[in-house]
């Protein structure tokens, strides 16, 4: 039997993920992970995502092989030229203008559809996570951006030019802190994991008491958003400050989203999520001070239930959205 | 031949609208306006667009009468409750709880929808107007309050709730201005008739030489929307800044659109339009400098091409496509 399955082809800042996705869902039948070492360059990177999904292919498949797959869906920070397939320019991959979808597509050898990252989670998480079974959803992804994803009646919103969903950079505070995009009061200037770990360092430069400067041996410039994670866990009242802090900006912007599409569920993404309570309880009470009863009703705040592979799931799933077109 | 036409109604604070519109699209053949007097209630209001019906259907239809017409769409001030047809609260009709849908409907004598008079005005603008073919739409009505409607593949994006589009509770500025809603820093706190007014007074009160005193014979309680636009008329510099600073304001909320939604077109509805190049000049350089480049050239922002029948058209087209689905 063929087109058994989708490859999924997940490529981050940090790592290399390729799986083959059961065309009719369900759960993933192979998988690698390897580091993505941008600096190497894009060509070597493809070539690494070629032996991945030759490995990944005969897990899956011992018998049929290639032919048991449909296509390969990849996901990629944008933004990205989506009619090109190509990358615009990506700070944490620096491939600027490098046609990945065609590149991938000839070293895996299968047809390839191409879409941002924050996309491809949301879309995972609708088709086999969290949102599953529901029309209206909007995805946020934190790391060291934070992107988003909307879909409504059950289609994934792209936009005139391939970039809806660019949740991290709307203006929560008018003459707010600046932001790496050069503007002022963007969402992720304060929510950011790189933003969460500058709020730290600025507070305790300022003179606050924490575990944290212990925890990198006083070098405040190692602090990142995992740090501030484990202080947490360790009872740190100022790291529980920060997160909440985190979650109330959060809850902000999820707050205009909330009021702008009015979705059954907002499901956040990301490494953060992990302090579970201490995030999200700031962060719906923010949201229900700031949106409208009707809608905060219709609407759960959730984290997403695919954490390593909500990305890669999407990515494939997305390839066969497009080509159903 | 039967079913030609589609009753539109459009009920606004001040002003009841019913139009005879064609099922294809054109010309509105038949149209009359009475004032709204929401104190006198809800009943004589949908009484007297009874009588408005019957003479837009003589006049429209002198031989067919009501055969000709398919149904009714109704648009009205939100939020609504669209499954039952009612109004929710709304505070410039003050007709909370009623069922307006199957009233108008019984008066009419026609099967009736109800959409909000936000998204009645962005889908006049889709199907008639200024966005007349494109796929990805957002329309910004500004008035009393600031509404909005969102169209996303050639469909009015409705939401979990039936309130997706309210645009005008976004908060833009965490500590900001103080919002009738009850938060801070909400767009419509800044850029809402009234809130236009509001920081124009309390200029004058800190001090600003402006002919708007004279022209309110020195009572400030008197300034409008309108009295600044007169005064611009006349060259008034302070006005000129009023407009500036209120077509900022309008930028950063359309910027945030603009990266979440990536439309190819934004419709601003609403009298302050008439301000032209004093409103969107500072509006579009606002968005210019906060939204994606990409995004930004995918995108232009027009006022209204049907300034006095966006939402009588609309609520006509949505009954169309509300219907046939």
């Amino acid at each position: 039997m063929s087109d058994r399955w989708i490859l999924g082809v997940d490529i981050g800042g940090t790592n290399l993920v390729v799986a083959a996705v059961p065309f009719a869902g369900g759960e993933i039948a192979a998988i690698r992970t390897r580091p993505t070492r941008p600096d190497r360059g894009a060509d070597a990177a493809v070539e690494d995502i070629g032996s991945m999904a030759r490995e990944v292919v005969a897990d899956a498949s011992p018998h049929g092989g290639i032919a048991d797959f449909v296509g390969v869906g990849i996901g990629c920070p944008g933004p990205l030229d989506l009619d090109a397939g190509s990358i615009v320019s990506t700070p944490n991959l620096g491939w600027d203008g490098y046609p990945i979808r065609d590149r991938v597509a000839a070293a895996v050898g299968l047809p390839a559809s191409l879409d941002n990252d924050a996309n491809c989670a949301t879309y995972g998480e609708w088709w086999q996570g969290a949102a599953r079974g529901l029309t209206s959803v909007v995805g946020v992804t934190l790391g060291t951006g934070i992107g988003g994803g909307l879909i409504t009646e059950g289609l994934l919103v792209r936009g005139a030019s391939g970039s809806a969903g660019e949740i991290g950079h709307m203006t929560i505070h008018l003459e707010g802190r600046r932001c790496g995009c050069g503007n002022r009061g963007c969402l992720e200037a304060y929510a950011s994991g790189p933003n969460i770990a500058a709020r730290a360092r600025e507070g305790l430069e300022a003179g606050s008491t924490s575990i944290l400067g212990d925890l990198v041996d006083g070098d405040l410039s190692r602090i990142t958003a995992a740090t501030i994670y484990d202080a947490l866990v360790r009872g740190d009242a100022y790291a529980h400050e920060i997160m909440r802090d985190t979650g109330r900006y959060l809850g902000v912007g999820i707050a205009n989203l909330v009021n702008l599409f009015n979705p059954e569920m907002v499901v956040v993404v990301g490494g953060v999520t992990r302090a579970e309570r201490h995030l999200f309880d700031p962060l719906r009470a923010e949201v229900r001070e700031r949106a409208f009863a009707s809608a905060v009703d219709a609407c759960t705040i959730v984290p997403g239930a695919l954490p390593e592979t909500a990305g890669v799931i999407g990515a494939a799933g997305i390839y066969l959205t497009d080509t159903a077109h």
